[in-house]
This record gives C-alpha cells, sequence and structure tokens, in this order.
C-alpha cells in the first residue's frame, strides 16, 4: 500500500500537528521524495509548489520539524505528521502557526502575537 | 483580505480538527461556494475533486460538522475548520477520523477499531 501521488500531480498534502499540544501549525505538500527524505531523515521536507523545489522545513530558519509519528488518510492522498517544532514558531511570519488568522464576522482577524521577530530569523530571505 | 483561490486552480484546502479532542478528522478542498456556504450554513461543505460537485460532508451519512471556528493560513490558501463532528465517525471506511493508519515500520498498518458498519450507514453508495 503506497500513497497516491498520481492523483494530485504527484503530491500528496501534508498537515503538520504539534505531537505535544495537538495544535495544527501548518499545511505543505510532499512530492515522493520529499516523503521519502522525510521518513528517512525524521526531518519534515516538503516540495515547495512556488518555488518547484525539495524544501526542508528550517533550512533557513533552523526550526525544523522533527517527525513523531506519520498517519495516512483513507484515500492515501493526505498525509498527517505528527511533530516536534524546534524553535519559537513554524509560520514565516513569526507565529507559531501558520493558522494565526481567524474568522471573526466575516473579516481574517489576527488572533495571537508573533513569537519572534521574522526579520531577525530569515533577514532578506523569503 | 481574501482566501487565494486562485492559486490552486479555484480550491483551498480544509483541514478538519475536532474541537473538543483536538484530533486531525480529514482533509478536503473548497473552491469559492463551498467556503461560502460552509460560513452560511454552519455546516462544512467541500468541493469534490473526484465528482467534480459540491458536497456538503454527511448528505449521505448524516454525520454532518458543525462549524466552530475557522482559521486561514498566511499564504491564505489553506483552512483549518474546528468542528464538532455529528455521528461515530467522519471516515466513509467506518473511523473516527480519516488518518486511521499509520506509518509503522515502512507499512501503512489500521491502528484504531471501526467505529461503525458503513455498509449500513452508506448502503451501496460510494
Amino acid at each position: 500500500m503506497t500513497l497516491d501521488f498520481p492523483k494530485s500531480s504527484g503530491l500528496v498534502t501534508a498537515v503538520i500537528q504539534d505531537h505535544a499540544t495537538q495544535r495544527v501549525l501548518m499545511v505543505g505538500y510532499m512530492n515522493e521524495e520529499a516523503f521519502r527524505l522525510t521518513v528517512e531523515s525524521g526531518f519534515v521536507t516538503f516540495y515547495s509548489r512556488s518555488r518547484q523545489k525539495l524544501w526542508m522545513k528550517g533550512e533557513s530558519s533552523g526550526h525544523h520539524l522533527v517527525v513523531k509519528s506519520i498517519a495516512a488518510d483513507c484515500d492515501l492522498d493526505a498525509v498527517l505528521v505528527e511533530v516536534e517544532a524546534l524553535g519559537p514558531g513554524v509560520c514565516h511570519e513569526g507565529y507559531e502557526s501558520c493558522f494565526f488568522r481567524k474568522l471573526d464576522s466575516g473579516e481574517w482577524k489576527v488572533s495571537e502575537d508573533r513569537r519572534y521577530n521574522p526579520a531577525e530569523v530569515y533577514g532578506g530571505k523569503a
């Protein structure tokens, strides 16, 4: 039984959840190589759709995601990766989670404080 | 500030999480209309990529997902929907969560018991 990479042009959706708090931290995408590298290295590696290249989370920031467990969904086109998130936050905008905006009366509003200053961590890098 | 539907051919990724247990239950996709219906009705509605139509979760099974909160990610191309899941499980295969298989020594293994008999709930329907 293998993941269904062909279904979505070679990618599966990867939901990243903090193994201790159960907070959902981010969503990324993995091609077959990114998934293999994630399993083999124990560090989450995505395929960046915008940059069209492999991207080990934390390669710029040092905020790596250490794999604790990996589950697959019924259709085998999405994975749920429980992680230990190194560093103060996974979001490149400085937040603990990329899901830092909540829908409030029809508007997306920032619902928490930044954990770090992204300019200090990422410098000029995207 | 609006969701970035054009980025992925009109769809955003929707992660569904149980608001009480914080378990991730499933991943689906929403087009703009599915998202609007989800917000307006308070019941999660997806866009089925395989059937190419709107799909209110539970329309066959009665296992609706009641919206508790909606968050958007930094790129505005994914949403995290916290829900109260009606019924014994969200997965059409009978499990509480669609993520019922875990990677164990390189093999996907079912890691929990079924909550209901899908043949009784769905009959001959997919």
